[in-house]
């Protein structure tokens, strides 16, 4: 068996550091949403990249999977062992290489989440923007080319990514992109890798652009009469060019899921939560402008958080979202849809997918970082009730079809996994078999993280 | 003969739309800086993705090199015919195709230039920033993954261009990207495609991001003492975080080029152009907070440039500076370097450089997009002697082995080409492997722009 002859070498290279426990191994074979459990057949906990980099030499030699691991938080079934093999879990290296406060960059190892990281620059004046409310490893964002309710102001990662430190396929180590802040050498093979979800490569290293602390922060949540006067408020100020650095959209079963999950006392109603970064006078007149564009849109019940300890609270309730959607029922699975479209088919594409919700035998929530036209639907449903799993699958169609027909994507930032393999030939057409040709090329014999991103016969 | 036969079925599928007049290959064969003349055997003129698919499919079966060609004012060689082959001409795909104002993003082929485009915007409220100086196709600037002044604030093509419409090798037509602003949805084909420099297909279609046009525009020149003075203002109000929309460092034999070409009455010293883009009231802080930094480096002569003629004036003597810099030495060639470093490392990088040129048989201006770590050297040599030939191909040699040392790139933003081509695997190693790789998988016959980027065995 070939997998086996892997783990008997890998069992020499790693001894302790390779494990086969059974909890080990169904921790990561484990989904946050709505997968069943897929466990690898071992786990690996590297420490150093030329460690990984003697891992995948024996995998390759035993055309062994490998899948690489960081917090388990992603929503597509990224790291489900669908053909066994190894999970390479990278929180042994977790370490931050390099602070570069003048250049305002960053070197860092994969399994470091970031949390940490935040914390380890805040003596600099400088922070790391992307957030997508889950605490994940910078490798895993960085793989699933993740976002979160900041990428309206500072981009996702794809934009923050500056170069990388890749193991290849074969146990080769490249180095792509530089420490300079922009080039014009080649392919871009950082781009590349950013969203490959491990299929052509596990990250070792990352440079990351930083950003100035903001000078000042306000943050607001307001209630709208309806959804299209909320969703178009926020079209309004996305067009006035005024600069947020959050804005995001509750619906009414969202805010009752906080009320009841977090203790909020939100009103059943659509909301907006919004944050401002800049100086104190920009911000001042950003609050002004985007104040003035949501009264027109019958705005009522702002409730401004100025201090620290409400703006933690304001957002620690908004990343919760997912565990308080999840407990409108409790004890059923979770399907989390991801569609992102052009701003002007905002308002259009949420309120399709709130009748969509109305007319499901399940409860669902929308919420979304709608300053991109990205936004979720989670919904809960008993997958032992074979008609709400035929209706959840038949609404994830629907939403991703909507997606496409108004110019979107079927997933805005959680990635393809498993979960959206499906809608890829929809959504790309012959390019989807250009990412084929590419994986082909970069990792021939399928061993990285195979059966996601792209199908190979 | 294979590339005859390929032109004799293109020119039936052509008519007079391909062309082997002497005049129209030479035109195709120049370069705007130090290369000799290489034309191509024919110059096709398509009008639709369909006719470049067709010929791309007629070059395929005849393995015939295709080359794109946009305006013709890359830097690095990139359309010179170094096999022969068929230039593809894409001034007759020039139609602005759809413009989405209310989601701020633009369809265009690939001949529109970006001062066409701008124009044809101008009712809008918006523009497309990047501005690479020359007014150039934006097929060929997403081709060279252009930027140029205005990248500091907006980004270069990398981050504005939102999805294409590709001929691949084969001709098969693929679309990548969404006019969604962020997608996860697979690999991210359109940032391979950027930078491509027209090796792994011919762009036929554009997607672009558009920005609203500033509230208010301030611009100005001040000199500085000394070039580490200079370079210094420049690290500081970046690293203030003061949002320039352009900053642009001038050396004191580049201020000598723009008064005798440009009529400009400079003091021989290191200048600082820049820019301020934004509201009223965040200009005029901007500028507050700008001016007390170039005070504390010393700067002088403050120029401040608020009406728009004005304007116009200082960034077209900006704009016309390879040229002025040739004037400085009329008839013989130009070499322009285009490294890229950490703006922590930009003061040594500039001093060397400057020492460099000081050291050398021949006069050269250095200029450049310090806000990004991006400076040119413009060399005027004379290739008629040897000696002048051989000290600016170690003066190229020096500045890129500079650029590497400090965490660099070889080139910011004029691409490959072949002017770069000898220091790809210096700063990439392993990477530019991989590469060829990419380029193998989407173009086995290595027809398209064949000797660019990458070096196939």
């Amino acid at each position: 068996m070939t997998i086996e002859a892997a783990l008997t070498e890998l069992s020499t290279l790693l001894g302790a550091r390779l494990s086969r426990s059974k909890p080990d191994l169904e921790q990561h074979g484990r989904s946050e949403t709505h997968f069943p459990l897929t466990p690898p057949d071992a786990v690996a906990y590297p420490s150093t990249t030329e460690e990984v980099s003697a891992i995948v030499q024996v995998c390759a030699r035993h055309h062994c999977p490998v899948i690489g691991w960081g917090t388990g938080t992603s929503l597509e079934g990224h790291s489900l062992a669908l053909s066994g093999g190894v999970c390479v879990d990278f929180s042994g290296m977790n370490k931050v290489l390099q602070i570069n406060a003048e250049d305002m960059d960053v070197v860092v190892q994969p399994g470091v989440t970031r949390e940490a990281l935040n914390h380890e620059l805040r003596a600099t004046g400088l922070f790391f923007p992307v957030d997508p409310g889950a605490n994940a490893s910078l490798g895993g964002m960085a793989m699933t080319r993740a976002s979160g309710t900041t990428a309206v102001r500072y981009g996702t990662m794809r934009d923050n990514v500056m170069g990388l430190q890749v193991v290849l396929a074969d146990g080769r180590v490249i180095r792509t992109g530089t420490r300079a802040r922009k080039s014009s050498a080649g392919y871009d093979l950082t781009a590349l890798m950013v969203g490959s979800e491990g299929t052509l490569g596990l990250v070792t290293e990352l440079t990351l652009k930083l950003r100035g602390q903001p000078e000042a922060i306000s943050a607001a949540v307001c209630a709208f009469g309806d959804m299209d006067s909320a969703v178009n408020a926020v079209i309004a100020t996305i067009q006035m060019g005024i600069p947020m650095a959050r804005i995001e959209f509750v619906d009414p079963a969202m805010a009752e899921a906080f009320n009841l999950y977090a203790g909020a006392n939100l009103p059943l109603a659509p909301h907006l939560l919004v944050e401002f970064h800049g100086s104190d006078a920009s911000v001042a007149q950003d609050v002004d402008r985007f104040r003035e564009i949501a009264d027109d849109f019958g705005a009522s019940g702002f409730d401004w958080a100025t201090r620290p300890e409400d703006r933690t609270a304001l957002w620690t309730m908004r990343h919760n979202a997912h565990y308080a959607s999840q407990a409108l029922r409790p004890g059923v699975r979770v399907l989390v849809t991801d569609i992102c479209v052009p701003i002007s088919r905002l308002a259009e594409a949420v309120e399709e997918t709130r009748a969509d919700i109305a007319a499901a035998p399940f409860p669902g929530t929308i919420l979304g970082h709608v300053g991109d036209g990205n936004f979720h639907a989670e919904l809960m449903f008993d997958e032992n009730d074979a008609d709400e799993c035929a209706a959840v699958h038949k609404f994830s169609e629907r939403i991703v079809e909507r997606a496409l027909r108004l110019g979107g994507t079927c997933t805005g930032e959680h990635g393809v996994g498993i979960g959206k393999l499906e809608y890829m030939a929809a959504e790309h057409g012959d390019a989807w078999a250009v990412m084929g040709d590419l994986k082909r090329a970069l990792d021939p014999d399928n061993i990285m993280n195979p059966g996601k991103v792209v199908r190979l016969n």
